[in-house]
């Protein structure tokens, strides 16, 4: 198999993982938890959304925990905005990486952000300059670029208008989300070798929910497309509105725990992450779809004397 | 990438699935399920095992579950064999195929069969001479091929081994099993690679578990690989005794739906496969680990109106 030696994983369980939590976070466990991402070797860390308080409750705070979280040498921390007063909050409070977020189809554009995809990309271009003008960073994510809930599969040249919109602005960093978990494996393969083919000055991210149980083979099928940089989330939080009670993103130490197996370094300590993901898991206080948390990792398990039960075959 | 285009799927939940649970489910209830997953598709299916009753009590009543199971022409039944008695018992209720059985490891096996591999293996010897007397087909399966609780990693020469053993005795259908979740899909992808060159005369079949979410990045590693028969168990049953409550055989459901997906023929319907997955977990009377259970499956979501419910990014 061909695939990266190297993986850079952006934690998202700050934002996509606590965002659909009812139950209001405090500030202080977010930042707290933050910080034990970036110390266990996170190298990139979505702590929030500069979002309308009313549209995502949750994310109110993000300010404050911009503000509160100790910012460690080797971790880079982004927030989600989704317009000008958002990344005026971002500067604000001392971000210095902002991702712009638009639906890859108009009916989740529209169920989602309220608005038609021209209309969140006109946005964008003040977003940008204000963005510009304080020298902070600016990357963009396409929601559910492998299958809208409403329209199905996106058309691949529709997804590469998008694209060329958003390097046309300037954009070189782009997230391509499976954000209901309707990709698989031979699609996200065929998408990921064009996009990286089509678009090699771009730094492609990909954004995978494991609502039905596809991520980690996406994210397999697009190491072999010469992707290296995926999103995850602490104890596999998160959710999908249009899937009530499914998996949600791909579990940070699930992730994690695979590519090193795989003999694929991430720069994380994975006894850390997981102890992060309980902690994730205790923070929001039910169940959540983390494999490792409920298997332990096979380092462990080898350590371990026979235990003397039967299973037959 | 390079797939095939056809995947023969074994349901082993009726043997594997329903082995580990306390309570022992009725003769009817399973022969019902039998007739029902065979009518859905599936076109192999492991009914139960002949083994001693006192060390698989659930598993005591497979003679009977042979006798009322209606025979579908297109499907093939086949159970778990441990000596001579438990191929007696299989001619005797009317079976044509049995399976064989030893671990990759010394402690596996001792653990797991209460002797050393040679002792297994040398039973195996009147196991085969009596299945050829009534010309039944007998398999073999290798537990813990990628990786023992005990012994870690395999060496890929004692597999070897086993396996240039095994098509000695002229068995020419075997199946690699991940009994405990701890192979990954660049080990999964090496061996299969190595057994598909090294023995073309065998049929390969792999039996994954998701103990730590790798079963399906595991089988689409082992299909890159040229493998097209994987075994898999409603509802996601089954279980490890090293890592308890953690996630059982890869659900039926789920596997069927993700090849479905990536365009890869199964001759399943995976509305019956998912009704027959309820029916399991109905029967066990528990939570199950399988995803499309919970998530429905991608085609039912998208003739779905948008729900208005706001998730941004």
């Amino acid at each position: 198999m061909n695939l990266p030696k190297t993986v850079t994983i952006c934690e998202v369980g700050p934002r996509d993982g606590f965002q659909p939590e009812k139950s209001i976070i405090a500030t202080t466990a977010k930042a707290d938890i933050i910080n034990r991402v970036a110390a266990s070797g996170v190298p990139v860390i979505e702590i929030g959304a500069f979002v309308h308080p009313k549209a995502v409750p949750q994310m109110a705070d993000t300010d404050e925990v911009a503000r509160k979280v100790a910012k460690y040498p080797g971790a880079q921390y982004r927030a989600l905005v989704s317009n000008r007063k958002g990344v005026e909050r971002a500067i604000a409070c001392g971000m210095n990486w902002v991702k712009l977020t638009h639906s890859a189809s108009e009916s989740h554009n529209l169920s989602n952000f309220n608005q038609p995809i021209a209309s969140s990309v006109k946005g964008f271009e003040e977003c940008l300059e204000l963005a510009k003008t304080h020298g902070i960073t600016a990357s963009a994510a396409i929601s559910v670029a492998f299958g809208c809930p409403f329209e199905g599969k996106i058309p691949l040249a529709n997804l590469e208008v998008h694209i060329r919109r958003l390097t046309g602005y300037g954009i070189r960093e782009i997230s391509l989300s499976d954000t209901t978990g309707m990709g698989n494996p031979v699609q996200v393969y065929s998408i990921a070798s064009h996009m990286v083919q089509t678009f090699p000055e771009v730094k492609w991210i990909l954004h995978m929910h494991d609502t039905r149980g596809m991520a980690l083979p996406n994210i397999l099928a697009a190491m072999e497309a010469g992707i290296s940089s995926f999103d995850a989330s602490f104890a596999g939080l998160g959710g999908c509105p249009y899937a009530p009670g499914a998996s949600g993103n791909i579990a940070t130490e699930d992730l994690v725990h695979m590519l090193h197996e795989m003999g694929v370094n991430t720069g994380i300590d994975l006894d850390l992450a997981i102890e992060n993901a309980r902690l994730a898991k205790a923070i929001v206080g039910h169940e959540t779809d983390s494999r490792i948390l409920k298997a332990g990792k096979i380092a462990d398990l080898i350590l371990k004397k026979p235990c003397g039960q039967t299973k037959i075959g």
